[in-house]
């Protein structure tokens, strides 16, 4: 089977260039081929999209909901067939692909929803006075699509943050053609969702050009896309470094233009000593299934652990680093993502004690693992407080409360924050929240941070670098906010009004 | 009188240099030198504004609300001094000073009226449910101010859109201290505003450091400010290169942080036929006002004018010109600021026709002018869209629609679009209104781009490079969006959520 470019509602493949993707549970290449998009294939999705931008916006919130709903119907006449590929080219279970494309089709259900009717787009109004010297004006201010928007699918959640995951989603919602960059590690599952969000498309009557699905392996596509004159806004989840390199592309344009980066996050967690006296199993138990879950490969992973060190701490974080090696060894996404991880717990190895779950494992396989380090040490080491992406954690032992603030004020911009305690004035007197909240975008208490719910309170965002934009959220109804801009509209004759304005 | 760097609640003049400023209409330097603010003086202010920032979060939205109106009460009391500095250093006349202060203090008023309770703040909350497998934890959404803010103040709005104009105020109802980098046009006008400012600070019990005005006349300070890691987001109003320079300073940083920029506008009016029938002599008179106002200094003034020939629009044409330059001599900001103007007009007097008033003028006075072209000219030379800054405004001749639609689609963004018609129907077959409307944050109809309504649904923020992020909003009460971000508490026990989400 060979994959060509989704380009509206053409495929075409006429580059030289191809490549496949590869299964990490049997270690070798997924069968087909994937044609990378050539300069004439990049240039007609940008000239569709630019061309179907007009037409989508005056399509009317209640049929752009239509189109939703049929892609969750298409979905599930293809669910055998997604799970499959997904999990061939992710070497994620299941169950996990399970969970995700349930979530990623209520995503798309809540955004139908949203967008039944153009409520909204509404803001405000402000009533003419005509009997004010000089004349007041009537002023009404609505909300409008700011045109088409790229996708970067991201590797570790090929449903719920690729090809109609969060951001294309609400893209489309926000009235926005999207083209999506897919990701070269699940181009198939990529290529078969995006013939079912075209099909549906089709179904729905929607314009030729407002979604379509490039690949590449390379970064030659990403950077003709994000310096295109009619892009208008980037969506992206991924590192820290790729993150970075598409901000400073798209703000050297002649127009720069808004990048929504979801990028690197360690996910503080602090564990109060109350949890030592109390609930000790419990949080050993969630905290090394947060941390091994799916590889270790969620954006909210809590990779760094903070202990309040006293008699009985050292029990907890014994208990903790035993329940993680427990674990079973976790297939990582990719070859290179194992690289990178043993390469991260290499360099770690030179700088504190780590320990590795020990034994006989599969190839693309990675080793649960724990480090452990005395605040010093952290605080000496800016890498330490960097995400590892992958089954592990480090567990930093304070031996008070201020060292344990100079280790928050120390930490760059997260997604989450955790508290756990059993003791809530141990929290109060702590006086540690406020420092914690100001490098956060979400505070988590007594929970896990991994498991984002995909409501309209979560916030998916945190302080740069771990979003490129912490004003802004990547889940729940107010990621569609990224993608549109107020106008205002002065004196305006109301046949003149877009009809949602009237 | 000698002006020193209001830091916090003290007035500092360390550094050698000073500068004076200048009084455009009796052509002479004003009396008393400010001091330029040394570097111990910048590192004072940016560590106060730090150390103020957690005190001032915690006061309560009443208690600032109080402060504003407090600030508001002395700027009562000062307001001949506050106008005559005003005029002196800006050549402004007198009955704008007036003008331009009451709408400062409006929006002091409507930002304090705004916090008086933290209802602003809240976003919305999910409940639990812990019958949900696995269960569901309780989320609350809420929005948390940046940190400190720069405000760089502007030389055409030394009130407005200075050192307590619509960014400053916006950012400190946000909970954000601010610096203010006072503009040297106008450094004592912003020094007596700083003094007062602080004075309703202390009265009202506010923490030092919340505010401070520094002084400079080179770019040395914007850039140590820009780059300081303490500084969190930046209020700009002033040149598209003078933005520019801030945006790519801002992202340079190891932490970028937003820069709300508002730049340069030409504010295109489109003159559909009708009105050469019917309104003529209304629209000559208001369009003449409006680019010669306040010597056509504002952002919103009209800088292109669209017309569509028929046999009747060269007697409007001639009308125009004539009313334009039948105004008075303006009296511009400064001598730099005439100088750039002269040298705009001379550039376009190479490649159009131009109009200029003539006679005997003052030093530091323009000559109202109007510069005439066919539409044809004007796609040949991109330089004839860029923003004047002063009395003049450039007509287009479009022989047809599409020509019409042609220079529209060749606009950079803007401020504002408006249309002329005593005929909806001319507009609506016309088909160009999603063109103008794709270009500007705010659509006027019948009426001119200047006077800017401080209220909810006012937008005042267009494409790029009128401002730096056109999803924000630099007028209304939504200007304190830009100085927020949202936080969500999950699962939080009731006594460690912040007050206003209980």
């Amino acid at each position: 089977m060979n994959i060509g470019n989704r380009i509206g509602y053409q495929v075409l493949s006429n580059d030289e260039h191809r490549f496949q993707t590869f299964n990490p549970r049997l270690n070798s290449l997924n069968k087909g081929f994937i044609y990378a998009a050539s300069e004439a294939e990049i240039e007609l999705a940008l000239e569709l999209a630019e061309l179907s931008f007009h037409e989508y916006n005056h399509i009317s919130g209640c049929e752009k909901s239509k189109f939703f709903i049929e892609i969750v119907r298409l979905i599930e006449c293809h669910e055998t067939e997604l799970f499959d590929l997904y999990c061939s080219e992710s070497g994620l279970e299941k169950e996990r692909a399970i969970v995700e494309l349930t979530r990623t089709k209520n995503q798309i259900l809540n955004f139908a929803k949203l967008i039944g009717t153009d409520e909204w787009r509404y803001c405000s109004t402000e009533m003419a006075d005509l009997n004010r010297t000089p004349t007041k004006p009537k002023l009404v201010k609505g909300l409008f699509p700011l045109g088409p928007v790229v996708v970067f699918g991201a590797s570790n959640f090929p449903f719920a943050y690729s090809t109609i995951g969060g951001d294309s989603i609400s893209a489309l919602a926000a009235g926005c053609p999207v083209i999506v960059k897919s990701h070269p590690f699940h181009a198939q599952t990529g290529d078969l969702m995006a013939k079912i969000v075209l099909e549906a498309a089709s179904n729905s009557g929607m314009p030729e050009g407002i979604f379509s699905n490039l690949n590449s392996d390379d970064y030659s596509l990403a950077e003709k896309l994000v310096l295109d004159s009619r892009i208008k806004a980037i969506g992206f989840t991924g590192s820290i470094n790729g993150g970075k390199a598409i901000m400073n592309l798209a703000q050297k344009r002649q127009v720069p233009i808004p990048v929504f980066a979801e990028m690197g996050s360690s996910n503080p967690v602090i564990v109060f000593p109350s949890i030592f006296e109390i609930s000790v199993g419990k949080w050993v138990s969630n905290l090394a299934l947060s941390i091994t879950n799916s590889g270790g490969q969620f954006c909210t992973k809590p990779g760094l652990i903070f202990i309040l060190n006293n008699e009985k701490s050292e029990d907890f974080i014994q208990q903790l680093k035993s329940e993680v090696l427990s674990k079973d060894f976790q297939c990582l996404l990719h070859p290179s993502i194992l690289r990178s991880y043993e390469k991260q717990l290499a360099e770690r190895g030179t700088i504190i004690t780590t320990f590795e779950k020990k034994g006989e494992k599969l190839a693309n396989f990675a080793n649960p693992a724990i480090g452990i380090c005395n605040s010093d040490v952290f605080l000496e080491n800016e890498i330490l407080a960097d995400e590892v992406f992958g089954p592990f954690s480090l567990i930093v032992k304070c031996d008070s409360l201020l060292e344990l603030i100079d280790c928050i004020n120390f930490l760059k911009g997260q997604l989450t924050g955790t508290i756990l305690s059993d003791l809530t004035e141990e929290v109060v007197s702590s006086n540690l929240l406020e420092q914690l909240r100001s490098k956060v975008g979400r505070m988590i208490f007594n929970g896990v941070p991994t498991g984002v719910e995909v409501v309209q309170s979560m916030q998916h965002g945190g302080p740069f670098p771990s979003s490129s934009d912490g004003q802004s959220t990547a889940v729940g109804l107010d990621a569609i906010k990224r993608f549109v801009r107020p106008l205002c509209f002065q004196n305006y004759p109301e046949e003149l009004l877009p009809d949602f304005l009237k």
